[in-house]
Parts: structure tokens; C-alpha cells; sequence
């Protein structure tokens, strides 16, 4: 046994496990990288342990990954050869909701679905909200500062993050539970933490702020024929009824025809439309908050901006509409083998890079299938691209195509996934070269013998 | 001449001044500390000359205190013997807006007003917004993370910020003008100096988000007994109306007595309540908005939640309403010299916080005329203190009765005035030693040689 090993047997004792004693599950996130067992696995019950594993660690300069729910996708929590894992999975729990403060504090490891349950209890909303909210965890989300459908309104993890527990690469804690929306007390170092995906240190426990819980949830598909009508509509909409958007997601045509002609959903509209939106709105406690929703739709409509539309009646139909939204979820029964991409683009070049993809991709990838999707409103667009026989070179083509393009119109290379590993060498793409030397020269400060995460990000 | 300012004359020639061609009005901020003369001030035109001045003033170890409009109530602006002053107010001017976006982008030493017209102008809202609005600097406002009023909707200046261009202390330009919502692709640098105060590094260009203009705005005072009702009607109101709150200002006992019987206003409502509301919500296009938000606020009196309310029917009604919550503007000419306060404190310890005062502030100070005021919603009150033949002793005392009043309940002794100069001696009640530590660690990588702004914060 190595001597970091043993020292951390010694003063962590059944936290710390070996071989095959590690599940694994600790052997890979959900990056699709070939699952690598971590050389030990730490299961910190506390704070002080998670303090006392990285003092050793960062003493015999022994890397570690992090590791929360393992739901990301860009590799930051995979194990690579010879690291120690820290897994956060035991520090779970909701510690407080205080009602006053509309806040809640939690351990760092509690799936994110425990944390909107409490807050749900409490007669409040939490704001962070994704797929993976039954695995993911609170702390991981906010460690990769995480995204979901309701950005537009509620905003990343990071302005739901009022305050930090932190474990720095020296085992030093630092903590500010802050519950209040005003605090201009010295430099907000919480900032720094999130979403550098648990580069810079260990997030261990969270305040996170709660919202009123919406009422009058209004769904609507509509059709309309360019991305410039939809950011019309959504303009409007948000002038109309200061915030009340919830969701504003766009399908662009090639989605749908995936959707109907593969995935074997019934078309939403007895035509084809360039986008298909999917819009949600909280109308409140307005009793004829349906009639106002749908009266605006109405207006879009004879404005010309919205070509057909249809209003959610019943849970039933909200299903419905969300269906044509998941079915990226069900493309691996359907499809080849994929890439996909999560992208920011900045909304005046939206509809440049879309007509881009639709000449270069039949052009130079005949075969693929290919859609774009995603939350419009911040930007954010997915995109995912199925071929046949994929192979290393195809993907590096395929990525290629994809990055370069973001990088020509000022996009993003990551939107809500982060870097990890996997997009790593992409990301002077989206950053200068004094980005990156200011970026690296906060790893070397916080980090300075590199244990934490290394090679993610940076 | 020292071989600095000798450098500085000879790469920036007539943007630099000296002795009597410096103006009186960069002698000093807004904080009260006696005017002293920089040594020599740069006006610099651009972002290169910003580089170029830091890049000499680091080489040189000379201390430079960057200004931007003046008129911060911390001393962070505010000239120390020795220093050279770099002042931002040649860089004005909007440079674009994006409608898609919807983003701002200008240069850091625009004033306030003047984005906040541009983006009226282009069908938008600016959401900083704070009564210095016609002096204080774009730059500035996100430098310090300025709060204000509507806070409660738009967030303080951290997040209506979505690109910064900053020159580092050695001159290195460092530039993200993202206009995207989502962008994790590596650390969100720009958020170290956000709240920083110029000593991290100086912001020259940035990307604010812009918002839909409210329409349908409803103002009405209420009448509360005590903090508790005050907060149900502030989550009831959010949970019926969700998003429609702009501002919910609370002026406790104290404050409507000094306005009424000191500053000369009629009473609001013909018996005193222990505190009144100001509240703000955007209605939207609800042309029934008036109703509904008189409709809201009846059924609260009915619950007994409000004891008595008064709705603007009119502009001149709501500048009355106004007026109250701007006495202590005027406090000057009827009060003897006051110390003023801007503090947070959690909303479960307001009301603790509140009696507090009522019991020792006429005990240790009988002639004090005292109020408590200020953004409720965000934690975030204000107490001035007026005391006859104020000395320095007296200012002590009442100092330390509030911050260790503030540092007992958990708040934070800067609320959204930033610590400057004046309040670097309270920090360490806001803030705990390893927070400090860590902070000092962040200035000392980023300004090595401690030229930016050095004593102000840390």
C-alpha cells in the first residue's frame, strides 16, 4: 500500500476503500469514457473528513476526482488511472429550510431531487431543475454551475447559490452560509467555486435561495417560420407578462421530422413549420389565467408571428407536448450511434449557424441524422448528430464542424455541460489566450500542487 | 518629477495631470473623508491606455485609486496622500445594443442614466438602477455590485452582468463580452471582480442584460404590525403574482415619525403603525392591473395581514409615496449630523435586530433621533443616526452597537455599499478568518506589487 494510502486508512479508516470493495459505479460518470476503477474510494461522512482526505492528498500531491451523482457529461468526474476518488454520496441531507429567508441548506451530496421535494414541503420552488434530478446532486450541480429548462426564469446554479461550504486542495474549510440576497462584505468568493467543476476545491454544503411555487401553469406548442419570429414571440410575450415565462424551447424542423418519421410521434400540426416552440408560462392565481395565455398566443397568431398553435388543456396534454421535447432521450432505440453537442450562439447569429449546419452537414455527412434543439432563450442550443458506422475520425470531423462554427459567430463550446475532459481541448475555441493564462494562474493559486481534478478544465 | 510620472507624461502625454490641473471633484468620493489631492490623475481614453498606465503604475510599485463616478459612501474612490488617481470618465458612451440578445454593451465610465435612456430607447429596462443613477459610472455600479431598489426583481449588479472587459494590475487586458446566458466553458472569471472595488482589477468595457420595460406599474403604501406580517405579505403577494414585484420597501415607526413630525409630511394613515410598506409590481399589459392589484391587497386587509392601505391613482400619487422613502435625502437640513448604516440582516433576526435598537439606542444615546429603513426583501436595511455635537467617540460607540448587533444575528456589515475604506476595520464581523485568508490570497495573486487600490476591502 503507498504511504498517502495508508494515510488515509489511518485517519479515515472505513471511509477509505480498496479493490474491489469499490462499486462500480465509482468507475465511470456518464461521459460514455471507458469505465477506469479509481486506485481508492473515499466515502467522507463529514466535512472534517472530506478536510482530512485532501490535507493528505494534497500533502503526497496525490490526485483526486471528485465525484457527486456522476450524471455529468463531459468527463469531469471519471476516474483516470491512478487517482483517488472522493465520493460526496454520504453527505446527504436537507440541514434547514427557513421560511423567512425563503433559503435551504444541505449537504453537498443530497440528490437534487430531495432538495426540490423539501423546498416543494415547504410550500417553496427550487429553482435548479434537469433531467437528472433524481441522481444528480445539489453540490454537483452547483460545482458545474448546471443549467435545465427553467434558466429563463430561475437562472443557472449559480444565482440560486447564496452560499458556500467549501473544502479547499489543502484541506483548509472555508464557509459562508450566507441567506441573504444582499452582501457586499470583502470579495464573494463563493463565485469562484462554482461551476469550476471541482477544480478549484470541494464543495461540501450549499444554501441555495427558493422561489413561490408557480401556479396556473399554461403550456403551448406553437409553429412558427423563422427563429426571428420566435425571439419576436418571446420578446413580446415577456413585455406582455413581465415574468411569467417559465420554458421557451425551440425544436427546429429536421427535430420533428426525427420525432414523427423515426421516433413514431404523431405530427403536432397538420403542416411542417421551420420551429416548433414549446412555451410554459405561471400565470399566477389569475383564475382566467388560461383565456390570458391563450389570448396572447391568439394575438401572435393573427399577427402573423405564430402560423398554428395549440394550448395544453389537461396534464394529459402537457405530457404530450413534452413528449416531442424528450425524445433525444429515446434516440439510442431509434438511431445510430451520436454525438451530441450542448452550445451556447449568440441570438443575432442563430439563424446563420442553423443554415450553416443545413448546407455543410448533407454536404459533407450525406448519411446523418441530425437535429437541433434546445433552450433558445439563453442562447442555448443542442445538437446532435447520429451516423452510421461512426468512427474517430467522423466524430473528429463532426466536432470540427460543430466547433468551429460556434467559435466564427462568438458562441460557446459549453452551455450547461462545462469542459471536463472531454471538451478540454476545445475550449481555446471559446477563450483567448489571457482568458486561459488568467484561468490557469487561479488553479495554480487555489491548487498549487494540482490534486484536484486534474486535467479537467484546464 | 518621479521617474513614474515621468513615464506616464511620456507614453500618455496630455492625459495625465498634475497639481493644479487636477479638478477639485477628483479630490474625493461621496464618503465624507477630507478631500486630498491625488498626485497625478490619468484620464485615459481607452482600454490600451488604461493597460498602458497599470502597466507602468505596477512596474513603478505605485499605489493608483481608480475612479468612476464618485459617488461611493465607502472611501473606495477616495484619494490616499501619495496615490495616482486613474478616472474612467473619459471612456463614455454606448457602444451596442443588441435587440436579440438583449444586451447593452458600453464602456465603464458611462453613467447610469445614460444606459438606463439607451436602453428605454430600444424598448428595454436597464436592471441596476440606484438614485446616484446621473453620476455614478456603469463601471463603477458593477465594480462595487451595486444594489438599489428593485433588486427583488432585476438582482444587484452581479446579475445583470454578462460580459466584462478588465485591464489586471500589470496591464494585461483580459476581455469576454459574452451576451449569452449560458456559457460554462471554464471558470466565469469575470465574477472575481464583480463586487471587488478596483482592487482585483480595473473594468473598462461591459455587457449588461437588459429586461422587458414594466408596464402597468402599481404603487401603494400599506400599513403592517409588525416584521412578520410584513414578510407573509411579501411571499403571498410573490406566490399570487409571481415575478411581479418590483419594490417592497419597509420604513419602520421610527422613520414615518421623523418624516412626519421633523421633515414636515402629512401622515400616511391616520393612526401609526409599527411599520409601512412601499410596494411596487409590474402588472403587465393587464389593462384590469389596477384591480387586481387593489383586488390583492384588500384580501391581505381582510386576512388582517395589512391594516391599512393607499393605492396610487396617479404619478402624483405614487411621487408622494415617494417622498417618504426619500426623507432621508433631506435629512441634512432638519437632523443634526447623522452616521448612516447600510447592513444586512437574515429575515428571522429582523425583527430581533429592530428591538434591539428600540432598547439600547435611547438607553446608551437619549438625544439620538434614530430610523430603520430599507429593501426588506433583499436582508438589506438602513439605520441612520442623528446625534447632537456627534464627535468621534459617540460615532465609535453607535458603530460598534450596530455591527455587533449585525455580527450576533449573522449578517453583514456591507449590504450593498461595498467596504471601501470606512469599513475594512468592521470586515472581520462579517467575515471569518479563513474567508479572509482566502481573499487576501486572491488579491495578492492578482496584485502582486499592491497597486490597485491598496487599504480599501482588505
Amino acid at each position: 500500500m503507498s504511504s498517502v494510502i495508508e494515510a488515509l486508512v489511518k485517519e479515515l479508516g472505513d471511509q477509505v476503500r480498496v479493490g474491489a470493495d469499490i462499486p462500480l459505479r465509482n468507475h465511470a460518470d456518464a461521459s460514455g469514457l471507458a469505465p477506469t476503477p479509481p486506485q481508492v474510494l473515499i466515502l467522507p461522512r463529514s466535512t472534517s473528513d472530506v478536510a482530512t482526505a485532501l490535507r493528505l492528498c494534497h500533502e503526497h500531491r496525490q490526485p483526486v476526482v471528485i465525484q457527486g451523482g456522476l450524471t455529468g457529461l463531459a468527463g469531469g468526474a471519471h476516474p483516470q488511472a491512478g487517482e483517488i476518488a472522493l465520493s460526496l454520496e454520504r453527505m446527504s441531507g436537507v440541514e434547514e429550510i427557513d421560511p423567512a429567508s425563503a433559503t435551504l441548506t444541505a449537504l453537498a451530496g443530497t440528490p437534487l431531487a430531495v432538495v426540490q421535494q423539501a423546498a416543494d414541503e415547504a410550500g417553496f420552488l427550487c429553482g435548479i431543475d434537469l433531467g437528472a434530478r433524481g441522481t444528480c446532486t445539489i453540490g454537483g450541480n452547483i460545482a458545474t454551475n448546471a443549467g435545465g429548462n427553467q434558466v429563463l426564469r430561475y437562472g443557472m446554479a449559480r444565482r440560486n447559490t447564496l452560499g458556500l461550504e467549501v473544502v479547499l486542495a489543502d484541506g483548509t474549510i472555508v464557509r459562508s452560509l450566507n441567506k441573504m440576497l444582499k452582501n457586499n462584505a470583502g470579495y464573494d468568493w463563493t463565485q469562484i467555486f462554482i461551476g469550476s467543476e471541482g477544480t478549484l476545491g470541494v464543495v461540501t454544503r450549499v444554501v441555495v435561495g427558493l422561489h413561490p411555487k408557480p401556479q396556473g401553469q399554461q403550456t403551448a406548442l406553437c409553429a412558427v417560420s423563422s427563429f426571428e419570429d420566435a425571439t419576436a414571440v418571446l420578446r413580446r410575450f415577456q413585455q406582455a407578462h413581465p415574468g411569467r415565462l417559465l420554458v421557451f424551447e425551440a425544436m427546429w424542423r429536421e427535430f420533428m421530422t426525427v420525432a414523427t418519421q423515426i421516433c413514431g410521434l404523431s405530427p403536432a400540426f397538420s403542416d411542417e413549420y421551420d420551429l416548433t416552440l414549446l412555451i410554459e408560462a405561471d400565470m399566477g392565481e389569475d383564475p382566467e389565467g388560461t383565456e390570458t395565455f391563450s389570448a396572447v398566443l391568439g394575438d401572435f397568431y393573427e399577427q402573423g408571428l405564430i402560423k398554428d398553435a395549440v394550448v395544453a388543456q389537461s396534464q394529459a396534454d402537457r405530457n404530450r407536448f413534452w413528449t416531442y421535447r424528450e425524445t433525444p432521450y429515446e434516440y439510442g432505440r431509434f438511431l445510430p450511434e451520436e454525438i451530441r453537442f450542448d452550445v451556447s450562439v449568440p441570438l443575432d447569429h442563430m439563424t446563420e449557424a442553423v443554415e450553416h449546419l443545413r448546407q455543410e452537414m448533407p454536404k459533407q455527412y450525406p448519411d446523418a441524422i441530425w437535429v437541433v434543439f434546445g433552450h433558445v432563450a439563453d442562447s442555448n442550443i443542442h445538437i446532435n448528430v447520429a451516423v452510421k458506422d461512426m468512427d474517430d475520425g467522423i466524430k473528429k470531423g463532426i466536432q470540427g464542424l460543430v466547433y468551429d462554427l460556434v467559435a466564427r459567430l462568438g458562441g460557446s463550446i459549453s452551455a450547461e455541460h462545462g469542459i471536463g475532459r472531454i471538451k478540454r481541448p476545445y475550449l481555446p475555441l471559446s477563450r483567448t489566450e489571457p482568458e486561459l493564462v488568467l484561468m490557469t494562474t487561479l488553479k495554480r493559486t487555489l491548487d498549487p500542487a494540482g490534486i484536484l481534478n486534474p486535467g479537467r478544465v484546464l
